[in-house]
């Protein structure tokens, strides 16, 4: 089966304004509030033919290049509709809201002008048609200004999804002055790779910001292992393909589900084990031969 | 655009026996266990045209206060159709589970008799007809008896949304001799307003009892400022309507999105800088004039 | 109202190959990520007449036997459908996924063959077909091996909603060449009953793989009371069928939601009061008899 690339289309999927069905959501609102139930609210309210897909409400306040990166290695399996995006840490100031279309009208994504929606529109082949959400009487009035997935967001996914025009729901705009994302790229230099921790997962896999090609393109076509150094230390790992092919407790270069590198341990924690963050730059160089030193680095195993 | 008023609506929405189709639900059953799951599973068997809108299931176990306090913040949002809460401390006991109309039959509030659910129903215009859910042969018959939620509440949500009258479901009761909910005032005293923290959030803003339209009965029309007295810590607060217009780690009163009077500092957590929690008392007078002391005391940025 | 028995049904539901509406989902990616969105995603482009209920993604990462337990739980009250499970430390390696039909289709199990799925089904009835989900042309093509949840489970899951047979998605497979789970089970040696905390809810209850009938079997049908042993402590505790009938900070046995007897302190958390956590031993005897000693330990209570 192919992989998943409905966004990606290269064919008109909405040549007549129909109706949505599917609305994904992902914001730094958490579960402990109601917020995230309000905003599915209103959206039944409004659309009840849509289906709403939370792909995670637990970014990290405030933090856009999480949300951002999260949201890329979400877009690529997203079905066709409207994408709400809220990590907004400007809400009810002076930054933007906007809606951008995708993939010939395939997708519209809906969010702050932060650089938030950034990477994951330019993996699904860029912007079309976008305009800023300023057109009033398609957002609920409120007793305050500080909620706008709620008090815009949602009203515009329901009125997209009941077959509106996006022209219709704002200001057009040129997507190119939109702020841009910032998403962390890998530097060579001397035949070493200079990268970095963009993600650290509930089982405490590091993901870097570097894929198996990236690193063949540097390392050659065999590379198999990789001389990596955090900070004072320098260890040599294998590169493998499962998580369970690295033993308990020792650690090694997993290639993860997005295809990129991911620094790990067998049934522990990497993060915990090599106190490891996000941000943590990371320096890759070609690992040692085979041979007795290149056996994995036994670790004390996680308690 | 209108704010929603589904549930406010003078006229009945559902002048016949039709069917609802949307169940929100609000618990402190927390997503850890497969409980909130078990819930949506039943309902899904019974009535599989309904959909289930979380609302949340992380209110702290056992509090009926925040959890009575949450479901009336999202209740003027709310679609038509039934409403579980479920924060029941009694559970098994001889607490009554009650149903109750609102909105000529709109909508239906199922839960416990404990005030979780009078302060939403008051803010929908208050209870029509009610019943007591004793009824057992429409409860589902369980090896235990401390689940409500899943034994008595999923069931008849069910089979309300399948068009089952209300009266069927148990032995009707005046809503007069239900038990009140327990929603904290502000007292007014010699021109100073005794408040309190109703609820802390995700991001660490700490919203007051009290609304703009509160401040300005007390304080005159033109208020900006108030002297807000935290135990022994006073502080010369300015009201904005943006968490953004406050500088990082600046602290001041921001217009939230109920409406109401939240404490914030700018991209930080006013609860860990300030030292506060929910039900913490405070006090509010007028706040000094503009000058250099009406600068917002700036504090440690959080780290 | 009889207790919900879809899944144990005698007759076939599905006579004809039609299509599952349902899919019931229960794994350890938690909700911090974008990884159940992303599952849920693909059943909705794949299958869009599908609703997905989540019984709970919170299991703690790589716990089958938490997994087993909680599933175990659910199972009588899911509907017919698709049962997704995956709490899978050897995701990626060598372990086998499977899917097992149960209820003479009415339901289908996916998840890895590591006993995750074997307690569920042996409530149901037991298995029926049962594959090795290895034809690949079913899975989506990605660029890593680590999630089977979305490459896998998934894909397959929206294909058997949408009528395809169970047999042409892998390998067919006796049912009683795969692993068993791990249920522990209580031990009766001279009088006494060894058991075990198998669970602690986000209450702090502790739930024993005891049930109220193993408890009459043993120690008499008028069991009343229970001489409990936790290492060095030992207790009287009550027998009551709500935890309300415990007072506040009082210790004893609750017969809970599943049938099992529970530790359970009034208002607060025995795990936290007792020191108990899942794995502990736990001795049963038969209680003292009513009298000045039998009134429940009264405990500091919770702060």
């Amino acid at each position: 089966m192919e992989r998943h690339t409905v966004f990606m289309s290269s064919t008109p999927v909405r040549s007549t304004p129909t109706a949505y069905t599917t609305v994904s959501f992902l914001s730094d609102l958490g579960l402990e509030s109601e917020h995230v139930g309000v905003v599915k609210a209103i959206i039944r309210d409004e659309a009840p033919h849509v289906a709403v897909i939370d792909l995670t409400h637990n970014i990290t306040p405030f933090d856009v290049r999480a949300g951002s990166l999260a949201l890329a290695r979400a877009v690529p399996y997203l079905t066709e509709g409207v994408v709400i995006a809220s990590v907004d840490p400007g809400a009810g100031g002076t930054r933007r809201l906007v809606g951008i279309e995708v993939a010939e009208g395939a997708g519209v994504f809906l969010g702050p002008d932060n650089g938030l929606l950034a990477p994951a529109i330019a993996l699904v082949g860029g912007a079309g048609r976008a305009v800023i959400l300023d057109r009033d009487e398609h957002h609920l009035s409120a007793p305050g200004h500080t909620f706008a997935a709620r008090d815009v967001l949602a009203p515009i996914a329901a009125a997209l999804c009941n077959g509106a025009d996006l022209f219709d729901m704002g200001t057009p705009v040129d997507a190119g002055a939109l702020l841009p994302g910032v998403v962390p790229i890998p530097r060579e230099e001397n035949g070493v790779l200079s990268c970095e921790v963009i993600w650290v997962d509930r089982f405490g896999n590091c993901q870097l910001n570097v894929s198996l090609d990236d690193l063949r393109s540097v390392f050659g076509p065999d590379v198999a292992r990789v001389r990596t150094t955090l900070g004072a230390d320098v260890r040599n790992f294998e590169i493998v393909v499962a998580f369970d092919d690295l033993g308990q407790g020792a650690a090694g270069l997993v290639i993860d589900s997005a295809g990129l590198l991911c620094i790990a341990v067998g049934r522990a924690s990497a993060a915990v084990e090599l106190s490891i963050g996000e941000g943590e730059q990371v320096v890759l160089a070609p690992g040692d031969a085979t041979g007795p030193n290149a056996v994995p680095v036994t670790i004390t195993p996680h308690r």
